[in-house]
């Protein structure tokens, strides 16, 4: 019923007084998205206080977490661009080439899982994976704890951000840790604004593009609090993409799951931060993100979207573009005789 | 003559009442030595305003001026970890080694040239340099200028930086504002606290440091601001070191000037945090600090630093560990549509 009146009143076929239309979409839009929280999530068997999120910050930029030397969490998921790297997949040890577009890590704690198939169920799962991918960061638990042990600020720090232990300083708390700092990085959007009640927070376009994303079923799984992030879907619901865009080779969850069903199934995209976010899809094939809309239009609606419909969703994925938390730069603490040294070697 | 009164103050030979024999000491080190200055320095042909300095902030962190899109001026000149990277020479584009140690990029505004063999005059000539080299970012002048041109808020960047010209966003232009930021790069260090009359900012082993180290000769090459960063010296005034550090192959400054006596000649290195940013020399080869001090000691002064004068030595440098000026990370502008793509193949 909302659906149809917000298709009218695109349509302009029926005009409601001042004010009301605005209140309709928001009403319908209420329903299927949330605003972001104004404080920092709580995450699951890991505390969040302000030491942790300060060892976090420098564990997420601290390049000494790879065997090389040369990547940091940072690196794929740049806080200055996005969150993520504007490849189509990352560059890592060695200069081997990653199998997946790095998402980006804003706002990521609100996914249901996290990376692409949802093999983590968290970022503290998640943070353990690139750190040991031979063509990420190619390097090993014990090894990154005699890094961090190496350095005495490091083992302070940790002591801080997990006082109740005797031996702090852990992969595994590294991973809460990065958690702790990754939970923080919030972008609240003129999305959320116009939500939470600012009428002029998205233009007229915005809107009309908000409506038909809802209409169109966009919104069926890029929805929630993150618009997507949740929930598992072919890629290609309706008609499958072309092998440039969906490589045969890459299954998506049946890696995970392995079951049939699953084959060529990934997690919705979290919208955020969209337009700052190409190239596009997990092959990261699709540097247009009008395009990009219309890709997903045949393939998951079986929609052939106009180019103005295209614009105008566009244009409201475009308010979706957050702003920033503030980061210091860290500085780090600095190696010492026994830090293990970089290497840049690659291993069978 | 002051030195020999050091000597002897060293030696607990002779004393003074209280306050004298730092006053004397002070005295002698400001012969030498220079605090940092209190504001940004002035540099040649290059106005340092706000604008400027925030264009050049963008820039420094902008993996975008690489061909790759992998490498920004901060991957290798990291200010989380001393302003360099703590690799023996850095990795750059497509997993190759550059030829040299990375300098740090704290303080050297006050350099009198930069590069190892001084063969770019200032930070502007210098920040051309690795954005260029086929093994560091591997870009072209051309194709920088046109990913700036590209995104519409580097186009205004770049105009407010340069107000007063027809087409700012140049490579010239870029260099300038990434000149602009470095030069904001400035660290206090206790040692400049304790030049400017704090006794106690330098512990009484650090002041011995300082006394043998202006005594043994280290500060005829290592003075002024930078406590080095300017002067050419042979690497074996007196004695070569080893060819696993001095490689033979590599000539220093004889690939600038092409005279004989050039070889094997390199710009005193600044010592400024000196303590953050091993491994050592231009060769990269020698991690411990304490040891680098023995070896400039026999190469150089052909002088047998015994272990404690080794010590206090190192402990003086660590008194020249500044603190960083807060930088917060920057958000840089997102790719449009005629942003350059990166590549991440390696041109012969």
């Amino acid at each position: 019923m909302k659906t149809m009146l917000s298709a009218l009143l695109l349509a302009g076929a029926v005009s409601l007084p001042a004010g009301a239309s605005a209140d309709v979409l928001r009403d319908q839009a209420l329903e299927i998205f949330k605003p972001l929280p104004s404080t920092v999530p709580a995450v699951k068997d890991n505390r969040i206080t302000p030491d942790k999120i300060d060892l976090g910050k420098a564990l997420f930029f601290d390049t000494r977490l790879s065997a090389s030397g040369v990547f940091s969490c940072n690196s794929c998921h740049n806080l200055a661009t996005g969150g993520d790297d504007n490849l189509e997949t990352s560059i890592g040890h060695g200069w081997q080439k990653g199998p997946r577009n790095a998402p980006t890590v804003l706002n990521s704690v609100l996914n249901e899982a996290q990376f692409w198939d949802g093999r983590a169920e968290d970022l503290k799962a998640q943070a353990k994976g690139p750190i040991q991918a031979g063509v990420e960061m190619a390097n090993k638990p014990a090894l990154v704890e005699g890094t961090l042990k190496s350095m005495p600020a490091y083992v302070e720090a940790f002591g801080k951000a997990f006082p109740n232990e005797a031996a702090p300083v852990t992969f595994d708390n590294m991973a809460k840790a990065i958690e702790a700092f990754e939970a923080t990085l919030l972008t609240p959007a003129p999305f959320d604004a116009w939500l939470n009640g600012d009428d002029e927070a998205l233009s007229a376009e915005q809107k009309q593009g908000l409506a038909l994303f809802m209409d169109k079923g966009c919104a069926a799984c890029h929805s929630g609090v993150n618009v997507g992030g949740h929930g598992y879907y072919p890629f290609g619901v309706v008609e499958k993409p072309g092998a440039n865009i969906l490589p045969a080779g890459d299954k998506g969850r049946f890696a995970v799951t392995k079951t049939a069903d699953d084959e060529y199934v990934y997690r919705a995209s979290p919208l955020r931060n969209i337009a700052l976010t190409a190239p596009y899809f997990h092959s990261g094939k699709v540097w247009d993100l009008q395009q990009a809309v219309g890709i997903m239009g045949t393939a998951q609606l079986g929609e052939e979207l106009d180019e103005e419909e295209a614009r105008l969703i566009t244009a409201f994925l475009g308010s979706l573009t957050g702003t920033m938390p503030p980061v210091i730069y860290p500085v780090l603490p600095a190696e010492t005789e026994t830090t293990p040294r970089p290497s840049a070697a690659i291993l069978p």
